[in-house]
């Protein structure tokens, strides 16, 4: 946890990925992050994978890290204006919600308004009408799915990654912070709606992939071949699997030289009159004839030959490895990674889990904040944001509005 | 473009995709983002895909709509100069440099602050540690190709989708601005480093994919099957295919009911001893006996059929489409979404592109801005950020230090 956020107070109000990412995020940066979920949880609160012989989800506890919890009955008309009264409590510092409820109800923009002129709400959606969609029903509209896997068969693969909701909670973040910079200038609240669909359709647009079907049409399937420069998978002496990447002609040139093809490549530029560390193109154009000769480079070598090699060499290259063998034996990305520190979670298991994907250098990372139990803040929130006293709060409790 | 940022300057030295794209997020939502590049262009100016019968990059037109360019001779000291004096230029609105550049070296943040104490650099990197990683490998290196893809075969499936690239242009944006209600707050500068390899080890950490690896080891590779609920393709009657998701109890419930399964699930259900509706670990764990009855349901109808249907049911569904098909027929996606225009762009051809993904509900989009051509804004950049006269800044041409 760093402190660039600190001060704040967000209100969230969401479920699955990218809302609750999205206020992970901001937690992690610092930010009062206040979670209002239905007593005895919503949708997502036993979602998989879940602790062993237990309902507890790993998932939920991962998600929603270093946040509090609150929880009220969202069904009763009294526990729905508690919740809009957190949302929209005053102060400079607050006043920012984040939700995936509908675009109408109890939590729209125009109802929590009418409460608080300036809010800020950040709602992430499916499409921008308001009709449902998921990250995997979204990504087959856009057509990564036929656009992945092997060439020798055509069947869409759906991605394992959610990666629309993973930007959709980081966007989502990036979209709060910039609003609230805006409201410290002018006073003015905004209503921001991020749909999935427009995540998908505008990165496509900038990538470059719109204009390319327009004007040339669908690029074909091509496996695991990069497209438009050199790179793929290979298979070493040893059984394993690599990826080596190539786009600049340095990573050209130091994985020709590591693997001893420049003789090969030199006589296959002759003959095909071209001369690959200039011409990126040409890499991927003439791929057919090239992929030859490394798959026999490769199949003499193994991992632990290469490794010293591509290292001095600067190859953009690295093993294919299962999670768990990443989780268990990748010192870098997870068992000598200071963004991990283990600790026992509400789940009651102890394992490693992340605090922020960025380093702020020189600065100290605050110890991980774990997952709340549910309602674990609940008198705490009732009485800091909206000033209740214990009676108050009793009197709520009796009523089974908040647990 | 919206004006959450306006008056903001971001100078950014950055190619391929995660550190463009960041720049793009701001530039999209009001900051002027000046960006330089080497005369000639980085290592990104010609990256795939190509306008037809051209070298002009859909990609880089695509990654820098919005932007100024100023085009610097980055090889020679004096050149490196001026694009640390652009950087560093004064002004609370400005000292936010965003890069891809080496942590060592004449950008480094160690040298930047040495021009300005309070500078925000954020550097989006491979590994932690300075050596190179690019999407691809870290993709290999944390397990999600050999979970992607179909069950009958076991070579890994690499993503089409650069989704880690897309993460840390939109986490890189959030970190930007957090760092810059924090400079307003306490006056202190930052340097913030993304490694890709972090973006994905925090991911799956904040998904639960880590805890559960080391709890009940590597998740079998499942094909399309959605994990730990219902989901999943289907061919339709008609040839074409479908993707269909039920989580929460209402997705299910309207599926069933939809496609006329209500009696097959409530036999199948009496003999599990199970209610699907309740448990959505159930329609996991019964996949194999679900999926013949969806099978044939599907079998027997069109997309034409159940379009209405799940539609008016609240079924969470799509088609697969190709990109073309998407960019050239889907009205909500591209062809009547507001958040495309048909504008001109450098490459000299005319198609839509994207604004910001998030919409403000009742703000106007400003009109599209393009990507500059290389060197549109070298002389106002040197006049506005660095105030030199048009004597000063010939004599810069001259020596060739800028174009």
């Amino acid at each position: 946890m760093y402190n660039l956020l600190t001060g704040l107070r967000v209100v969230e109000g969401a479920s699955f990925i990218a809302g609750p990412s999205c206020g992970l995020h901001l937690a992690q940066m610092g930010a009062e992050v206040i979670r209002f979920d239905a007593i005895g949880g919503g949708p997502d609160f036993h979602r998989w994978p879940l602790a062993p012989g237990s309902d507890a989800s790993l998932y939920w506890e991962g998600l929603n890290k270093g946040k509090k919890s609150i929880a009220i009955d969202l069904a009763s008309p009294e526990g729905r204006e508690l919740a809009v009264a957190i949302a929209t409590a005053p102060g400079d510092t607050a006043g920012l919600f984040l939700t995936n409820y509908p675009l109408t109800g109890f939590l729209s923009h125009e109802a929590l308004k009418t409460k608080r002129a300036d809010i800020i709400s950040v709602r992430v959606m499916g499409w921008a009408d308001g009709k449902p969609a998921l990250d995997y029903t979204v990504n087959a509209a856009v057509g990564v799915p036929l656009m992945t896997g092997p060439i020798d068969d055509d069947r869409p693969v759906n991605h394992v990654l959610p990666a629309w909701d993973l930007l959709g909670g980081a966007y989502a973040a990036f979209a709060m912070t910039s609003a609230l910079l805006r409201r410290r200038m002018t006073g003015a609240g905004a209503e921001i709606r991020i749909p999935l669909a427009d995540l998908a359709a505008t990165s496509l647009s900038h990538m470059g992939s719109v204009a390319e079907v327009l004007a040339s049409g669908d690029r074909p399937r091509m496996g695991n071949d990069l497209f438009g420069a050199f790179g793929r998978d290979f298979l070493c002496g040893d059984g394993k699997r690599v990826i080596v990447v190539a786009i600049t002609p340095r990573q050209w040139s130091g994985l020709v030289e590591t693997l001893g093809l420049a003789v090969d490549i030199t006589a296959l530029e002759a003959e095909l009159g071209t001369l690959f560390a200039r011409d990126e193109a040409a890499r991927f154009n003439h791929r057919a004839r090239l992929f030859p000769l490394f798959e026999a480079a490769f199949a003499k070598r193994s991992v632990a030959e290469l490794q010293p090699a591509f290292d001095a060499g600067g190859v953009t290259w690295g093993e294919y490895q299962t999670l768990r063998q990443a989780v268990t034996t990748d010192t870098r990305l997870f068992t000598a990674n200071p963004v991990f520190q283990t600790v026992t979670h509400p789940s009651g298991l102890t394992y490693p889990a992340a605090g922020p994907a960025a380093t702020l250098a020189g600065e100290p990372r605050a110890p991980l904040a774990i997952a709340p139990r549910l309602g674990q803040h609940t008198d705490e929130v009732l009485a800091s944001v909206l000033g209740l006293d214990s009676g108050a709060i009793a009197r709520l409790h009796d009523k089974q509005l908040v647990a």
